[in-house]
Order: C-alpha cells, then sequence, then structure tokens
C-alpha cells in the first residue's frame, strides 16, 4: 500500500483527497497535518468521516507528521509547500502541491504568478522548480511518471479554461487573439476559511464578477494554452462567483481561423481526448450542467459554433474541487505510482 | 388616478406590477385579468398580498375584465397582445406588451424574432408595428409620450446588454465585430410555469448554458445596438441559467478601439447616464452584485479595462423581474402619462 | 420629522432599520453610528442604497454621533444599550434596543436571561430596568406611548412563540404543561459577522438543531405566556437552523384542555388579535409559507387541531429581520410618538 | 452476480438504486424499466451516468423487461408494486417495493394508509400480505433473509422517526402519549415530477407546513412503535419542506417517565444500536447536520434532555434519497441474499 501523508488535512482540499483516499484500492492515510486543530479526530471537524477515518490531526512538529511516507499532498496554501518540499524529497517522498509554487518551472515565471498574488516573488526553493511538472494528466501524462517528485496541481479555473480550449489551438482552429474566458465558480472554491463575501445571508442569491483587475490563474493558462499554440497567447479572462458550493462553468470563446461545422470541431475535440477517460465531449444540444459533474473527476465540454459570427464557444465544467483540486491531485498520484489513472476516480457521483 | 388593467394577472410578471401599482400614488388597479384561476382572489394565489389585494382574477370575457380603461399590461407570452391591442386601443387605453409583440416597428423585422421563438412570423396586428415603441426609457424616453399608445416592453437579457453597450458603442469605443454578451439569469425569468429544468432539485447547484443555437433577445439587442451605431451590429450571445431566483449578471466584451483607461471610459459612461435615475456607475473595485439591484428598478454597471488585450469588459446587473420586466413597465406607464419617471419606483430595496 | 439615530448602523439590524426609516413619512436619519467603519459611506458597505442614503457613519465619540435626536435606535449586542441609554435619555431621545438589555424589568429576571448567554448578570443601568417596556406591540400597545422613554425590542424567536400561543393561553386552550416550541430559522438571524457555521458552503445544504442546552429567548417567552396565563409557564424549546436568508417557522404544540375543533381555534384566533393588522390567521389548508412574510412586518399564523391526539398545533411565520427585528422597532417607535402604527410598514413584500 | 431489474428507472428513486448498483460488487443491473422514454439510454435523462450506465431505458412491455432476475425493485408510486408482484415472484424474483404497498400486514392495516392517500382501499395482492417484511433492517433484520420474498421498503420520514423513537420506547423511557414528531424534510423527497410547489422560485427561501390534516407515514410509524411500546401508540407529526435537496431532520419529543441525564439516555441508545453499523449516536453538543449523512445510508441521532421540562429530544438525521428510500432497498437486498449489509455502502459521502 502506498502511504500517504496531506499537510493542511483540515481544510477542503484536505478532506476532499481524504475522502478519495479511503477509497482508493492501494493507498492508506498515514498522517493527518494541520496547524489548526492539533489532537482532534478529524471526524470531529468533518463529522460525516465518523467511523471511516477518525485519525487524529497532528501537528507539523509531531512526530507523527514526520514519519517517511511515499506521498505527501501538500493541500496549502501559496508559500508552504516551496517551503516544505525539500525535506519531504530528501527522505524519499513524491510531493503534490495544490498552489502555485509548483506550476512554474523558472523563476521567472514564478516571479509574475506570485506579484499577481501579491507575494514574494522569490521562491524558495527555486531549484526545484525545474524538475516539477504541470499536473494536468490529460496534457502531461508522459511526464508524469515514476521518475518525477514534484507535480504543482493545476489551478481550479485553469483546469477547466485549459482543457476547453486545448483542442481548438493544437489545431489552429481559432484565432489566438480572441481568446476570452468567461468563468464562474462555485462558492467552495474560495476555501474553508469564512469571510464577509461567503457569508451565507450575504452569498445566497448573490452573483457577481470579482478580480476584474487580473485573476491569477491566467499565467498558467496562457503558459499552457501557449505551449498548444507555439506561441504566445493572451487571454480575457472573468472570475464570476455563483450561489452553488460545487462546481466551475466557463464559457470560452474564440473567433474560428476558418468557417467550421459544429460537428467538424466535434470531430477535432473527440480525436484530441480520445485518450482520456475524464473528458467527455457533448455536442451543443446536450442538457448538461454543473451537477453531471458535482463529486466527480470529469470535465464535460460541450461545443457549439456560433455561425452567425463565426466563433467557436465550448462550455467547460467540472467540479472545482475534484478535478479541479482533490482529483486531479489523486489522478496524479495514480501517475506518478504507474497505477491506472482511474483508481479510485471511477465514479459517477450523485444525483440530485 | 389612471386605472389600470392587468392582464395575465396570475403569473410572476402579472404580480410583479400589481405589487408595483399597489405603492404608485397616481394608479389604481381596475381589473385582474386571467384565463388561469378566475374567481379567486389573487391573495389566494399570492397570500403576501392578503389585505393589500384581495380582488378577484376575472376571467377575459368577464364584465369587469371589458371596462374602460387607462392603461393595459399585457403580462401574457408572445401572441397574445397583438390580438388583443386593437380593442383595447379602441377603447380608449394604452398597451403596453410585455412579449416580443410590439418591440419591433415592421412586419420583417417581427417575422425574423417570430421565427428564432417558432412562432408563425405573420403578425395579427402588422397595422400597429410603425406606431409602438421600444420601451426601454434610457434609449427612447422622448418617444414615450402623451402621444403614444403602444410600448413593446423590453427582454430582460437585452435591457441589460443594452444599457451594458449602449456608451460604448453610441462613442465608438469598441469595434463592433467583437461584441460577445455572456449573460446569466436567475431561474425567475423562465415564469412561473413548473418545467424538470426548474425543479427545485434539478436547479439547485445547478448552473448551465442553453438554447447555445440562439436565444430570440439577440434581435433587439442588435437593432438597438445598431441605431447607436449607426450601422449593423453583431453579436455572440449566451444565456446561461444560475440557481437563484432574481437577478441578471451580463458581461459585456468588446475590444477597444483604442487604448483608452478605466477612467476615461466611466467619463463617457457617466455622461451618457447623466439624466437616468435608474442607472448606476461603478469603477471596477466597486464590490457590486445581484443584491444590490433586486426588487429595484436599477441598473447597475461595472466598468473595467483588460489593458493587456486591450478590451473593454462592462458587467451589467439588474432585477430579471424589475428593469427586466415589471418596473420597466410601470416607468414606461409614468412616462406615458407625462408623470415623474421615478413614481411607485423609487425605493432601494432590502439587504440581505 | 422625528430625528432618528442609529447605534450599530453597519449590522443587518441597523441597515434594515435604515431602509424603513427611508420610507417612513415622518422620521429621518440623522446619524448613522458604528465602531466599524467610520467615515465611510453607508451606501459603499450597502450598495444598494446608493442615492437613497449616501451618509457617512460616525464614530461614537464624532459630534455627529452626539447630537440630540428624538429617538435612538440601538441595533447593537447585548450590554452596549444599557451603557449608552442613560446618557440618550438625559438629552431626551427616546431608546429603542434590540438586545435583551431592556426586555426584563428586574435586575433579578435580567440576571437569569444574562446567565443564559454567559455574560455579567449585573445590569449596568438597573434603575432603568422599571421603566422600560417589551417592545411586542400586540401584547403592550397601550403601555408603549409618547410617555414610555425605553423599549426593549423583542427577541426574533420570541415574536414568533408569543403571538402562535397567546391567544391560546390567554383562552385556557391548552395545558401549560405541553408546551413545544419547535423553531426554525433562516441564516440571516445570527447577523453580519461571518463564521464557520455560517460559511456558504457549510451552511447550503445544511439544516440543522443548536444551543439545544437551552436558548436565551426561553426566558422572555415563559414571561409573555406567564402573564397571559396569569401563572408560571415552562417550554420546551428548539432552536434550528434552514439554509434561507429570511424567516422563522415555529411549530408550536400543546395539549388541548377540551375537545375542540379547529373552527372554534381560528374563533378565538381571530378575535385575540382583531385589532391587530400585522397578525393575520389562516386555517390549515391555506398554502402559507416563509415567503408570504418575507420583508414585512406581518406575522401568518397557521392553526390546525390533531383531533386523533387531541393536540393544538399553530404554525408562526415572521421575517426575523423585520417582525422580529427592525419592523418591530419602527412599529414601536409609531407607537412612542402617537402616529398610525403601520406607518412606513403597509407594505406586501415582493414575490417570489 | 446477482441479477437486479429496476422498475420505475426514471424517478429518483431509480436513479438513486442504479448508482448503489453501479458500486456493489455482487450485483449487476439486467434492466432498467420504465413507462416513460422508453427507448432512452438512462445516460441521456442522468448525463452524470455517461461512460458508467448507457443501458437503454425499456417499456414494461419489452422483452427485456421481463427477463428473469434475482431480484426486483419496484422503484413505483403506490399501486403498481401490488399488480406486478405476483408475476416477478412466479418468475422466482424477490421484491422490494418503495411504496406503502408492502409496509403493511393486513388488509386492514393497508386499507387505513390507502384512505389517508386516497387510493383504492383494497390491496390488489392482498394474499401475499401476510409474508411481505418492514424493510427497516434495525428493527427487521432477522426477518430479511434468504426465505424471504417480499420487502415493503419503509418511508423515508418513518425511518428517521423510528429509528429516533426506538430505543426511548422499547426501554420505558418516554411517556408513550406525549410523542411528537416534527419532521423536516428536503425537496427531493417529492420526486422528480415537476409541480407549482417545488418550482425553484416558490421553493429557494420558503420552507413550510404541509399536510397538516394527516400525513400518510404516521401509519407505519405508530405500527413499529406500537410494537417497541408492546401496546398501541399515538403520535403527532408534522412535515415541513424546507429548502434544501437531499435530507430530513426530524426533531421528536416525548415526556420521561422518570428524570435522566443525558448521558443515561445515550447509554440505552448505544446499546440498542450497538449492533448497527448505520446508526450513529451523537452527544447534544455535537455540530451535527444533514449534510453529515447526505449521499449515505446513515441515521445520525442527536439525544439531548431538556431537564427543566423533563423531556427527551431526539434530533434525527437521514438522507431522504438514501437511508430514507435506495439505501435501505440495497441494505435489504444484501440481507435477502445473505451478503454484508455494508455491501456497496460503506461510504462516508462528500463534504461540502
Amino acid at each position: 500500500m502506498i502511504k500517504a501523508k496531506i499537510i493542511g488535512a483540515g481544510g477542503y482540499g484536505g478532506v476532499g483527497i481524504t475522502e478519495l483516499l479511503l477509497g482508493h484500492p492501494e493507498a492508506k492515510i498515514n498522517a493527518l497535518v494541520d496547524v489548526e486543530n492539533p489532537g482532534t479526530p478529524i471526524s470531529k471537524i468533518y463529522p460525516h468521516l465518523t467511523g471511516f477515518c477518525d485519525m487524529t490531526i497532528v501537528d507539523p512538529s509531531d512526530t507523527k507528521a514526520n514519519e517517511p511516507v511515499d506521498v505527501v499532498f501538500m493541500a496549502t496554501p501559496d508559500g508552504v509547500g516551496m517551503k516544505l518540499a525539500p525535506a519531504e524529497l530528501s527522505k524519499g517522498a513524491k510531493v503534490i502541491d495544490y498552489s502555485g509554487d509548483f506550476r512554474f518551472n523558472s523563476k521567472e515565471d514564478y516571479a509574475e504568478y506570485a506579484r499577481r498574488i501579491g507575494r514574494n516573488p522569490e521562491h524558495a526553493s527555486a531549484d526545484l522548480l525545474s524538475q516539477s511538472v504541470y499536473g494536468l494528466a490529460e496534457l502531461h501524462r508522459k511526464e508524469i511518471s515514476k521518475k518525477t517528485n514534484i507535480v504543482g496541481n493545476p489551478g481550479c479555473f485553469a483546469v477547466s479554461c485549459i482543457l476547453g480550449l486545448s483542442p481548438a489551438i493544437r489545431n489552429g482552429l481559432i484565432d489566438k487573439d480572441t481568446i476570452i474566458c468567461d468563468c464562474k465558480t462555485g462558492v467552495s472554491g474560495a476555501g474553508k476559511k469564512p469571510s464577509p463575501t461567503f457569508h451565507y445571508p450575504a452569498r445566497y442569491e448573490q452573483m457577481n464578477a470579482y478580480k476584474l483587475a487580473g485573476h491569477q490563474h491566467v499565467c498558467e493558462i496562457e503558459r499552457e494554452l501557449g505551449k498548444q499554440a507555439d506561441t504566445d497567447v493572451k487571454i480575457t479572462f472573468t472570475a464570476q462567483v455563483i450561489p452553488l458550493c460545487r462546481g466551475i462553468m466557463s464559457t470560452l470563446y474564440g473567433t474560428l481561423s476558418k468557417k467550421m461545422t459544429e460537428l467538424q470541431v466535434l470531430d477535432v475535440y473527440r480525436k484530441f481526448y480520445k485518450n482520456d477517460v475524464f473528458v467527455r465531449i457533448f455536442e451543443s444540444t446536450a442538457p448538461i450542467g454543473s451537477p453531471h459533474v458535482r463529486g466527480t473527476n470529469y470535465c464535460n465540454l460541450v461545443v457549439s459554433v456560433d455561425v452567425r459570427t463565426n466563433r467557436l464557444r465550448v462550455v467547460s465544467y467540472i467540479d472545482n474541487l475534484v478535478k479541479g483540486q482533490a482529483g486531479s491531485a489523486l489522478q496524479n498520484m495514480n501517475l506518478l505510482f504507474g497505477m491506472p489513472e482511474t483508481n479510485g476516480l471511477d465514479k459517477p457521483g450523485i444525483y440530485p
């Protein structure tokens, strides 16, 4: 059995990977680490785990927190993983980091990202950046292997945009200067910490755009789309919060380089993802919405062409906490240990 | 006192104008007409009206339904107003119609709209079209006067898009071939009739795009923006439903013709709407969301410029049932009778 | 015009009375006072007020905050009003306090309440208690007059339970040892301050009971019901939070002293409240729910008799922020100044 | 592998058992039967099943619908199972019926139930009633065995009330004439069919009591509690709908026969359910709510004693669609085939 440690176990990202590991056939949790609530059983904080995982949360300084493991999930905010990774790597663990700390391969790229979120642009473990891999398995599967030791788990918005646009860009379908990503997220994307913006009375019946001056996920989206385009790509990106808990719906626009029918575009998309079990392609009339990926690792892409204006429009749906976070992390773990990518993830979710 | 009749009194559009008329200083309801629930007091259907309006709903064939009045609100689906309008006009009433029946001034324009919604393209009162006025007061105030007899109340999405883009287009700020309207509506926009799509368990936690093949409001948006541009305008329009009850958030994009700062654009918008009490302009950092217009006749516009891609982005918020429907209708009534535009509408709403 | 000051203007209780005063024909706001956000226009915090009330919040030490006024609304937590009241009274103002500070008329009763909420049982202005009046107008209308200077505004749960049970108890319909109040509140009852319990992702789809060991509103409910019974009354009370914003639904049970039909009970209730415009009585088959009082000062009571077990069951609906807070406060203000009780409150709300 | 057939596959009860069977180690679906949408793949109706179950729905008259199977889930309304059961039994299948058709063991008991719901009191297969078993495994485990052929799956409210009260009644803790069940359900309990009451705009922000004249689940609750009490029991029962999708919270009251502490009651409850993995007992201070059973087969019971009034109060939480429906059905299937009761059900659910 693969022994896993979760740092930041008390947050939504932590409980998400805990739930998934409990259902994984070849992995088990060795330690739940968090600076908050050490000494408390995780099932006191998340009572749905009662009887499934009553393990006590330990402080990072605790002996249990420092036992060698096979894989460490850093379900931590920006800036934590870069400090803790070297010690974990030296003990032989593989590291999967949820934050932006390892999504970039150069000091310069990281610095640009860090500036966007108002953090110190200097990376605490800059020497590790060259060996980290961007953990979007559909595009980087080959690089995520037993030889890989660090994975930078992708941002939730980024997953939805990159998966939704890559086939079009790779195949030159759209003019790369016309890309607009209009993204809507459920509230759980903001994490577990209460704030005035996500207080129930302030959020129910409230939809709004935010961070209009620029969202940090733009960096990795443009980098990844640029790789598909083999040239620079700049996008307009709008983040919006919607009064639901789980789900991202990104509506992605780009002007078609030449006239194409929806069927032709569907064909391109289906070919692009023919080996990707977690991406499902639908035609424009399919009645797809956010619940159809809720609680799952799937990305549902609905493809349409606005023939009047010659624009491609792809609506990309994911669960921000699964394919957008813990699910991608587990998918990456599977690849890192040479296991089937679907281990612990082949579930349809529940409805309604 | 102005005597008003409401046809289609039992729907959301009917109860909306009923609520507003109850608070109007110079109008009173003469009859509530509906084919459903005749003989039932409106307060049995909408118990919040108990004690405020216990008037009985009457069938269209009822004597009460046919008494002459000063103004008729047709809170009815497409195809009804065009049949009933001539008789009302002949009795001296002014007609405000909620549907698309009187939003167009020519048979040809109507036919195009009708085809979009799968209706008979022939208009039943085509001779009246030339005298109807499009009831978006901010753009057509001068045409909505005591001399006017027919107003085609605008579509809810249309109100948000037209108000959000007109200043930019009128002033040549954006390239008219680059316009994208990404629109999100609350569920009440679909009306009172239950359907699988809007059943609570199917809708809670569900956001989705719909009618990707084309939404009927595109016709009036392009017509109105075309008037501002003095040339044809074609837009890409996406309709999306969000799990909240009241509110439209339209995120509107267009490439700037030349570089402009947010402050410069704000200045253009503020000048454009300097005499429009129901339009409020905010800078990109203002914490505006759908609740801030809920239950009111306001349109809140948040203006931002994406300098990296040289795009204008305006986020336009309205309450789909007020500024998007009954509120605009009352604003139009005020203008039709030469009263202050704000009569019965100068309320901030409640929060949270 | 009556000059009003609001202390605690930035909370939900503050904005509630602000909204109501803006629509009141004979009152105007003189100052908005709060320790948080002094110097900020209230409309920056509550953007729906933009253009309606852009008054700047002032610190309690500010000159503006200390100008003499006619009435002070203390929209403040327990313990604040009792300290500030003497100074206000000495300047000639009447005081309406939202907290438990002035809901009791003796040191002993206050002490019991204070212990329940873990506060110092000693009252800071104990000498004022004898002149304060419990501000539930339906039961204490005569005591709330021009001669009255202090009103203790009732607790939200208490309003729903006392109005729902008083007719039955006053008339000896139920056995006073069998009373159970099963109460459900929307989330806004917890106020504006964010907390883990009311964080949107933790609260959506969550209903739960809380404070099972005892809720502080029990004190005033038992006191008021005891007055109606002319003897001591003890109740079992359960507080529950429901994932909606506004509304209380209290289901109230008591064993009938003798067999009665629903019609007979309805008759008792209608007589009891025949002069109370804000209480509406409905039979058990009426389709009443929380939206029918939302945004209004009404209490809707649905009366039923379980003939199989000989129990009375009354379902009592109020808006916790209106009849349960700011609305009752304004109703009390109207009485304190000899105005019609409905001034600024005769509105049906909006639906849906 | 056990071959299962689902009749009524297109409803919420059908998709619920489908989801569970897909994750069951020893069962597989042989046919999905429904009168609506025959010929349509289930994954077109429930797109989250795409790739997991794309089986086509067949009409009851279809050959596929009539193949012999090991177990038939009748996810059908009252009156259907009683007609279809004989044919299934004759082909050797075991029958698990969701409706009230097989919850009673005598014609007389059924007739009383049928009258409550306005149905023909005559049972179409009255001769089968004596062999059917009430499918609440915690109380009837021994009767649900390989020898059993018909199970009447319990009503959702009934599960929550019976599990919550049985330990107290069995052990004589409470006076059986004082029982009140104040029950709240999420909207999915009403099924998939749209109706005005459960239309999103009518239901969001709406909580209300309904069927105040009497709910049909009272019959089975009183019957089962009567068995525990060895005498007749009559309860007062209130059904209430809450704006959430999944979950039942039943607050159960009874006067203690003699003084007991919470700890003593907890002890009784823990002993009663010591062999029941799906019932979890919590003390009154545990922060338990409906999400902690969502998507799972668990019943969480929070026990408290109101010492002031000497009342026991148990708050009982289940997921109405799992422990209240499909989960209990699968638990029953496991017992019918001599498998571990937890097969396919040992999952904690997801949070938030």
